[in-house]
Formats: structure tokens, C-alpha cells, sequence
């Protein structure tokens, strides 16, 4: 493997983005489950990310979703998070809450309907010059459930020129990221269902337009890891949207069903030169804690990026291409996995204490007294959640 | 194939039973869509089932909700129904909308918790002798979303205990019928996850307890049909719910994603003997009209299903056992399906005008101004719903 | 609908290339069951694919595959081919049946290696030429088992460059189709393994390289047709290998697992422009008769596809897009699957008949004493296969 | 975590099975690739299984494949393995490579067929008197590839006949194990597709039949360790063959494509007390080494059983029920976890040395010299493999 010291040195960039909506409520078509302390404002989501960067060092922007985050006075705001030692992230844009995007936002046939989503776009981006953000975030809901319920040609030609409009307002260091998913909520057909669509929509956009990677929006299967490599191939991965799953879009903890992928994924970031400040690669968590605590979630969720992103900085690169060169099958399997089975959790304790954090941020977190005062603090109001 | 006259002579069996849930909103994580004309109380419910009935002869029956359709005289409301010209049919328990159920219901670990929830089934019994309702349906959303989060085995057992109590509560003509789900909104392990499952427990349960097979409900490239075989061959197929799906349970319109394996599955259940009033197998619907209309989102359904039985029966079972037991692949594959490529819808059309039925009973609904009435008439009041 | 007669009038245009190793004997890993009447030789090969386009007029041309089809004379075989009333179509190389190819074979880091499978496919061009054939067709098998064994995006970019020298090697009239594939035989990655990469590979060859789609290399529960109509959209769809599947790449009879997928296929290819001679898309089976005789098994194919057609053709494009504008979902879906359940076997039948065709070309074919003939001449010699 | 010594001191218990088949060819329908040293007889691979537990002490036994492993006096060969310091373990019956067995085996409605396949079972029951073999594992590859191809219901019938007969010949030590497939070879059903099915007919067998569970036999997404809960429960978990994958059958090395869920499996397997040599439940192996060496193939899988074995055995179970108790979703998914995360192979190195085993089993196979020798000595004759 590789010296150890000198693999972590490289963590010092890891920088994982959090998103404001992690500390409202959110659950399944079934439940969303109320807990107590859980935010009324932005503010009070600001506050609880900040925590979570205070007990790791590893979450220094908040990432904001409009309207679900809209205030008045943006710069305030961006100030009042930096007043808490964290900055804002990327703007997340909203078209699938509303009754009159039932049938499309981008896509849809109703001029009315695509302005007022185009429009719904601007206004984000007027936001990230009162913010600073630098990624516009669109994720889009739109698809249909029944086949020949519309025109799925139609609906991709619109979404290139709803596109092209919102990109066209972009300032000069701003970037477009289109995100993809498999399905959900559309069953039948989504506009936007793979890495594929993504890709040729940002390319015919530009050079501002990249595609975001959001780790449960795949079919069974899919080998993640290898799209992460062909996008910083290709020069278009922007951003990852990190959680897990078992079976469809389940927002778990990132890393909780399956960290030996995660893992896989980090090597590829690092192979392929999305890893660090200057990557132009944003890692994010876009999850949903349904049972668990949120906070002690996102404390989890950045953890284990850490963890993985270390065990990846650890392959030994050089060995390792001496063995695949070699067509050693295991050998090449074996020093690869070396570096997944090593424990790097007691040398991440060091780096953490060298650095004046919480050897263990969950303890520090239970031990802090914060939840409960949160629980208490936070009486009356209307929870944040997603449909806030 | 066979003969029209004779296939379709067995129609006049077909009997699905309509969900009260479908005619009020549901919809995704995402955004739960109102329409104008949603009923706000049972009463209304059963009316719009009544007009499906009335319109296709093929609805009979209407499943309820407890507690969403909870009344204070179940007696009143048979009458009511009866008055409507339909009946009240499977009752189905809920342990999913309460704060309490977090965790598990019926295979909690907290005593108290799975107390309730039992007590919850035997109200359920209750309301069935009211009603005079022959199935208790019930489908748990209990699971876990994370490894180790609980001890599997011991909440099988716990389940085991559970049905027990509620199994010796039931009355002679009374049947408890126990759903399967692969996953959601539990996202790692579900307690009953498969039909293997079921009918373990069921078989533990005795003579009176019955697996039910939701269409939606398997993993991708599941042989649905397979299933249905087996169950059949066992004794242990109790009830459907129909729905269709491209991905997970989408809760689709029946038959919408693929009319071919509804055809398959139709096959089974006629060539297993589970079709007709007698046979014990009870053929429900339960989808979720999220972007379509519901009132003729059920016509279309239980349409659906007609269709794909009466092609069913048209399969010439002398001539394709022959070529089965002559191995001839591409005659047997051709008999069977010549009989799901015949269009049975103009002889479907003439059997419902010698009934008295509309030929064509979607434009029936549609000119018979129910919706505008509904529409104008239903103002006010909560709009009814999952979280109704 | 759409007027019968005009809707099957574009029918003329259909044609539908079979593939020469149809013929010879397939299987899994398990087993390869060999059948009276294999063709020993490409001649026999054409002979029978002569054959089905004899009794169906459906299927004009046969592709070859590089090296199962080498002769020493392809002007020879081509007039062969011609005094059998058929043409010679695509060729498709083969880079993975030698020892050679066991790591890789375009993406291979050994230079030699990589360098035979570069000159196998100047070796195809040249071939290409002597066939007037249009289309090369490169399908690889390259892949890794295990993470770590190779490092995919060096894999990814030798490919390119393999590719590059090929491309360059292109006749004016020439055109190279790279295929994806999910997975099998390599099973960790492929080096080809969707939509994106293939686009993304030929995007960066130039215009005469196009997309293969095989219907039967999809992640299960992909929306196909979306990746029809996406590709037809960025004018990069060359052809596709038709088969069906339950589960994998099971290579059935197309249209035998999901007929209703066939025909939402066929929609959007026709939508798109991609139906008809000067479209551009080549339609063509690939599949691997493993139980059900071949010729038969052809037959039926070439018949499913049209079939399928034919219902797309009847779709009433003017009242969809009204339907589809004004948001009526069931109505838009009832006035797709209106086309889809039309039984257009008749009418078909009636067509061939007007065409001097057999009616019932499988009934034609069993009466033929075709079958019998080859299974008494073809004696001795090596059975054609995919190892042969 | 428990105390590392007591936990590794049940590691004593585990024994794994290795098939001889293992030591031969196989691959996928593409392509078998050949290697020196590969064995030619079952004499060979017992002497390359030998080598597997000398350099582990984890593979006492060798499972046999009839009739590829046929011999004339097995008393003989189990002396011969005696010698080489392991005994001769499951046989596995193999009813898919001949030519009678297209269309079916136990399940034939061919009665002559149906008769020869039983056949085969009684002379491997008599083939397990003369090893002494406990085990008779019967996989079958019977199925259909089209809808209507066959009638599964009396397939089902038949199947439950042949079994019942096998059954009834078993001595009173032996037991019949049913493996369950989900798809492959057959591609539209499959006769004993999940282990619902395995266990709805070894319950009618009786309680000498019990279910084998191949760990790559699931629908995607399969919640694995959850069957091996309900097995266990149940009485009827037999044998594993062991294996992963990340798309179907890949037959890959256990613990390769997922560790994470292998050790989960562990979990419940010592949970469910399916663990140790009086537990009832076999562990076997059953891999195809397509790409990589087989010996040292064999030798990671055994270690990675053993790993994941080891880490399972350090779950703090007392801390663990105490946290799911509590509700604590994140402490118990930690509890669970910190087992998972801690690198055991350092103190599985020790206990490998304390036993005069080579601390680095693959090291010392590739200091041996064995594979040298055997690529010397194995030269001539049929290298052995599946069709062998």
C-alpha cells in the first residue's frame, strides 16, 4: 500500500457538501415521520449544518433548495452562515411541487408552464450571485407513466431549448449541472433517465454545463464507478449527489449498503483527477433520514466518505499497475483490496485530534448536550420538510 | 382456439373488487396531486365505485380501509352500499401512519407497541362481522433500513406470535390473507418480502390463512405467473392486488406496462383453478392514480383485466397440450399466443350491450356527466387520501 | 386509427437482415444442442436464410461473421448469395473466441495484442468491400471479472484510439456501428457498457460511425425505446440487433418476452425517422435459438417484427398528439394501445397473399419439406457454431 | 466488539467445501479458456483440493460432480483423497448436458426421460454409500424458454413425483438438498426458481430434504441474508454454494463483488446457529475461475469465507440487541459495522502460523513451485471441464 502519512496528506482537500433539506423532514409516499428539534427556518438548518462541520472539518458549505430555502435578504443570509463558520453551496432548483408542473416543468408542451419553470430557474440564479454559489443544481421530476401519455421526442427537444435559455443567463464563473435519474416519480419514462441524456444535453450547452451523478438514480447493476471514470473522461462530471441504496432511490446513509462501492467509486474520483479543490468535481449528500437522527446522520454520511476517500488515497497505484500490465488477475484484485480491508479508522481518530476536532464526532455530538437543546429550543413553528 | 361462445360463457364469473383508496389522492414522495371531484368521505367513495360497477358490471365489491374508512355504523354503511348497488368486500388494517409503528407493528419489540397493533387486526375482525366482509388483508410496511439495525429473526418470530392472536380471532367463514413486498417503504429488509414468506407463515397459521400476491410487489424479473402456479398448487393463493409497474411498485393502471404477462398471469389463475366464485381467489385492485383520472383510471383497470381473461380463455388447451407433450417450443409458444393477439374487444363490447351495459362504458362515463357533477357537488370538506 | 391501407402501404419498406450463425447451433455455458439440417458451410447457411426470405419477403439481406463466414472468394459468395435471391449485409467481427483476447482485445495494454485485433477488423474492411456490405459491426467481449484487475479508463482510451485507426480505414460508403452491451461475458465491467459510452465513442470518430442497439443489453427495467428515440434525436443510431429477453441477455425470439415493448419500439422508430430504406437504421435479428428449431424460429421472428410494425403503423398520430396536448392521459394511452391491440394478422396475411407470399409462411415451411430435405443431405461434416 | 480471542476461537468450526469442478475449465458461452496444469482427472483435482486446505486448513473436503467426476471403485478414490489428506464430500447430481434432457428432467412429461433422470440420483445415492458422502445436491436446469412452451404446473407435479422417489432411496444418515436457480440456462421459467419453491418441496419430502442456497441465484436486489434468517428459522437451510456476482450468475469468488454482504450472511448464518459442525448446514464453494489461476482462486475464496467469518464472530451481539432495543437506528447500524471494519487478517495471520499454516497462504502456493510442476506434469490427455 501506499505510505500512509502521504495518502492522507491529500485529505486535507476532501470537502463534502451538505444539504440544507438533510436536517428538515422528509420520508416515503407512506410516512414522513416528525422528530423533535428538527428546523423551522433556514437559519436553524444552517445552524445544525454548521455543527456537523464543526465536529468533522469535513462539511464546509451548505447547499440551499428553492423555494424550500427562499428568504429575503440572500446576502444576509450567506453572512449569517459564515457568522457560523460555513458557507452556501449550490442552488437546487424545485419544479415538481407544484399542480401546474403535473406534466412537465422543462419539458412540458404548455408554453405557459415551460416559462414559468425557465423563469423559476432565473430566479435561482439571481439567488447565487446574492449567495455566491457557484453550480445552478437542476434536478428535474418530469417524465410520464404511461406510454404515449406524450411525446417523449417532443418533450427532450423542449428540454434542450428550456435549457439553453436558463444557461444562457449563467454569469462566467457559474455552472448548469443536470442531473439524472433511472425513475421516480415518473414510472414509465423520465426526461432525463441516464448518465447518456445528461451528457449530450450539457455538451450541446457548453462548456458551463456539467452532469451530476446522484449514486442512487441507477438500474439495478449499474456500475457506477465505471461512469464516474468516462464523465472525468469526458470532462463533464460537475457534481455528486452521494447516498446509498438496496433497491431503487433509497437515500441512505452514502456508504451504508454497499462501502465497498463507495470505495470504488473514490478510487475512480482520484484516478481520474476529480478529487481535490481545483477538480471542478462537487461532492455532495443528497439524502433522506427517514428512521435515524439527521444530524448524527450527516455526521455518519461525511464519515464515511472520509473513510473511503482514505482507504482509495491508500492503493497502492504503482504496484497495482504492475499487476494489471501482468494480467495477474488476483494479484491486481488483491492489492486493490488491500487497501479497502485496511482499517483506517484509528489513523482518521489522529488526523482529527492533530487538527483540534472530536476524535469521535458522534460521541462529541451525544455528548454535546445539542439535540437536546435544539428539542427544546425549537417549540412551535412549522418543521421544515420537503413539501415546506 | 376455443370457441368464442364457450370462453367467454366463463366471463360472467369475473368479479373485481375495487379499492375505496382509489378514488381518493395518492401519489408519490414527491407531491400528492388534488383533483376537483375527490370524494371526502366514504359514503362518496362507494358512490364512485358504485358508478364503475354500473358501468362495466364488473366491480361488485368494494375494499375498505381501517382507519381511513372508519364509520361509527358499519351496518349503516353495508346498507348504504347495497342501496348503491354494490357490497363491502375485504377489509384492510393499516400499521403504517402512526408515529408508534416507526419501528415495526406486529413485529416490534416494544410490547406495547405490538399490543396496538394486534389490538388494531382484532378491531379489524370486528368491523368484518359488521360488514359482513370474508378477508382481513394484511400488508405490513414493517422492516428495517439499515444492516443491523434490528434482529431479523427475532421479528419473524415476533410476526409468528402476532398472526397467531390475530389468526384466533377470526370466525369460520372469515380468512386472513397475507401481503408479500420486496422492498418500500422499508429500504433494506422487509418482513415479509416474498411470497416464500407468506406462505411460510400462513402455513403456520392454518386452513383459514391465505398468501395475497401484489402484482407490484417482486423484484426485477420476477415470474409473476410462476408464482401464481404455485400458490395454486399449494392451496394458499388467497387474493390479488392488481397493479402494473416498469420499476418498483409503481402502482401503475393493470395491465398498462405489460397486457401480455397480465395475459400470462390470467392463464395460471384460469389453468390452476382459481378463476370463478368459488374458487377462493379473490382479484383486487389496489394502484394509485397519481397523474390520471380515477374514476375511469378503475374502468380502464378493471377493463384490463377483463380483456386479458377473456384471451385467457381463448387459449385452446386440448391443442397446446398436444404440441407440449410433442416438445414442438414454436407451435406450443404459437397457440398460446394466438389467443393473447386476438382482439377481443368487439365481442367484449357485444356482451356488454346484451347486458345492458355500454358498449364502450369510458365514453359512457364520459358523456353521463358524473364527473362535472362531482365536481360542483364536492366542494369543501378534506379531500380523501392516504393520510386521511 | 390510422387508415389501414395506407398505415400498411409503408410495410413495403421494411426490411429485416438475418444473421448467418442463426443458423448454426447456439446454447448457454451449459449446453449447445446440435439439430439435423445445421449448416455445415456459410453456403448452406444462405440457403436457408434464402429461405425464410423466400416465405416471408421480409428478410433481403443475411450479415456475416468474421472469421465463422471466411471463404476465399467473397465476390463468389456474393453471387452466391444473389442466385439465392438474397444479399450480403453487415459483417461482424469476432475479438472474442481466441486465447489472445483473454484480458482484451481493442482496450488490451499488450501492444501486439491489440494490434491483431485492429488488423482483424482492416481485415473485415477488406472484406466489406468484396460484399458491398455497408456496415461494420464491432461487438467486444472486453471486460474485467474483478475491481482492481484493470484500469478501465486507460481500457477506455486505448479503445478510442483503436477505434480511431479502424474508422480512418472506412470506405467513403462505409460506415462502423459500435455495440453495448450491460455485462456478459465480462462481469465487474465492460468496456462498452450503454448507450452514453458507445455515443461518446462514435461522437468522437466522426459521422460515418454510428450507435448498435441490442435490445437484449440493457440493465433490467431500461426504457428502451427512450434510448431509440434519444439516439435517432442526435442522428447517431446506425442499427440494432433484435432479440428478447426475461432476464439477461437471453437472446429470444424478438418480441417473444414483451411484445408490447416491440411494438412501443417500433413507434418510436418510426417517430424518429428511422423506419424505412433511406433512414439509415438497419434492422436486424441477433439471436440463439438454443430449444426452438431454427429456420422456424427465423420465420417467426421476422414475422413479429413486422407484425409489430404493422400496429405502430395503425397508431393515429394526429388524434395522439391531441390527446397528448390537452393532458388526457388515458385518453393518449388508449389511443396508443388501440393500435397495439388491433390483430393486424389478417390484414398481413391478405398482404402477403397479394404478393405472391405464403399466407402462413410457417405452415408454407412445414409443408415445404424443406426441413426434411436438409436433415437428410446434411450429413457429415462439422456442424456450423459459434466456435466453428 | 467481543473479545477478539473467544471469537476467533469458533473459527476452529469452519470448514469449507471445494468442488473438484473447480479445478477443471469452465467459462461462459463465449468462450472456456484452457491453462496448463489444468487437471485431467478427478485424481488431479482431489490432489490440487488437497493443496488448497494444506496451505489453509479450510477445505477438508472435495464435493464431486456425477458424471464428470465417475470412476470405477469409489472406495478407492476416497482412500486416494484419504491419502492426500481430505475427504470426499456432496455429490452433485448433473441432468443438463445431455441431449434427452432439452426439454426437461425431473420434470419431463416424457416418462422415459423422467426415469432416466431418476436413475441417475439412485446410482449417485449409491455412489454416496461407497464415498460416504452425506449429501446428494441436485441442481436442475429444467425450465422453458417461452411462454406456453410447457405446462409448469404439471411440471411442478412431476418434479414433486421424481423427488419423492430419489427421497425414499436415501440412506438414514443422507440428505437430499435442492438448490434453487432464478434464470439460466432456461430464460423464460425455471422449475425450482426460489427458494420458496426449494422449500414448498422439500417440505413434502420429508426431514431429510432440505434447501440449498447459492448466493447467486437471486432476483437483482435480493435480500440474501434474509432468506438465510428464514431457512435457518424454518429448519431447512441444507448448504450454500458460495459465490458472487454483480449482475447474474456470475459465479464469481465469494466475497469479491460485495464483502459487505457476505458478511451479513455470516452474520445470520452464526445468528441463526447455522454455524459450526454440528449446525446442519454445509458451506461449499461453487465458482467458476473463467480468468483468474484456480488454485490460488480457491485459496482467496476460502480465505475470504474465513474473513468474513472472522469479522461476523466479532459482532458485539450483547451491545448490538441493546442498541435495536433502544431504537437506536445509527448505534446499532455502528455496532454492526465497527465488526465489518476491522481488519482481521493480521490476527488471522497468527492463527494461521499457530497452527504451522503459512501465514500468507497465496504466497507460500506461489513459493511452492506447484503450479510450475503441474504445468509440466499435466501434459497430454483431456484437460477436465464442464462438458468433460
Amino acid at each position: 500500500m501506499n505510505d500512509v502519512a502521504t495518502a492522507l496528506g491529500r485529505l486535507e482537500e476532501l470537502a463534502i457538501e451538505v444539504p440544507s433539506w438533510a436536517y428538515g423532514n422528509s420520508g416515503t409516499r407512506f410516512k414522513v415521520f416528525g422528530t423533535p428539534g428538527t428546523p423551522r427556518t433556514v437559519q436553524e438548518k444552517l445552524t445544525d449544518a454548521a455543527k456537523v462541520h464543526e465536529l468533522t472539518g469535513l462539511a464546509p458549505t451548505v447547499a440551499l433548495h428553492i423555494p424550500w430555502d427562499k428568504v429575503d435578504d440572500y446576502a444576509a443570509l450567506k453572512e449569517y452562515a459564515a457568522g457560523l463558520g460555513v458557507g452556501l453551496g449550490t442552488i437546487n432548483s424545485n419544479t415538481f411541487q407544484d399542480d401546474e408542473y403535473k406534466f412537465g416543468s422543462l419539458t412540458s408542451s404548455n408554453g405557459a408552464v415551460r416559462r414559468r419553470a425557465i423563469d423559476h430557474h432565473l430566479d435561482c440564479i439571481d439567488i447565487m450571485h446574492a449567495t455566491g454559489s457557484k453550480d445552478l443544481k437542476i434536478w428535474l421530476a418530469d417524465g410520464t407513466n404511461y406510454p404515449g401519455q406524450d411525446d417523449i421526442r417532443g418533450r427532450q427537444d423542449r428540454l434542450a431549448e428550456s435549457l439553453q435559455e436558463i444557461y444562457a443567463a449563467l454569469g462566467d464563473e457559474q455552472r448548469l449541472v443536470l442531473e439524472y435519474k433511472f425513475f421516480e416519480p415518473a414510472f414509465y419514462h423520465t426526461d432525463v433517465p441516464d448518465w447518456g441524456t445528461s451528457y449530450a444535453q450539457t455538451l450541446a450547452l457548453g462548456e458551463k454545463a456539467f452532469v451530476c451523478l446522484d449514486t442512487g438514480h441507477h438500474a439495478p447493476g449499474t456500475n457506477i464507478e465505471f461512469i464516474v471514470m468516462q464523465l472525468l473522461r469526458l470532462g463533464k462530471l460537475g457534481s455528486f449527489d452521494f447516498n446509498s441504496r438496496f433497491y431503487a432511490d433509497d437515500d441512505l446513509i452514502v456508504g451504508a449498503a454497499d462501502p465497498f462501492q463507495l470505495f470504488r467509486i473514490m478510487h475512480e474520483v482520484i484516478r481520474g483527477g476529480g478529487f481535490g479543490k481545483d477538480s471542478g468535481v462537487a461532492l455532495m449528500l443528497d439524502q433522506c433520514h427517514n428512521l435515524e437522527e439527521k444530524i448524527p446522520g450527516q455526521i455518519r454520511s461525511v464519515l464515511n466518505v472520509q473513510e473511503m476517500t482514505a482507504r482509495a488515497l491508500l492503493v497502492d497505484t504503482a504496484a497495482l499497475a504492475e499487476a494489471q500490465r501482468s494480467g495477474d488477475v488476483l494479484a491486481a484484485n488483491g492489492i486493490f483490496n488491500d487497501a479497502f480491508y485496511t482499517d483506517v479508522r484509528p489513523v482518521l481518530a489522529e488526523w482529527r485530534e492533530s487538527r483540534g476536532l472530536p476524535a469521535d464526532p458522534l460521541a462529541a455530538f451525544k455528548a454535546s448536550g445539542y439535540q437536546k437543546k435544539i428539542n427544546e429550543d425549537r417549540v412551535g413553528g412549522q418543521q421544515a420538510g420537503w413539501g415546506a
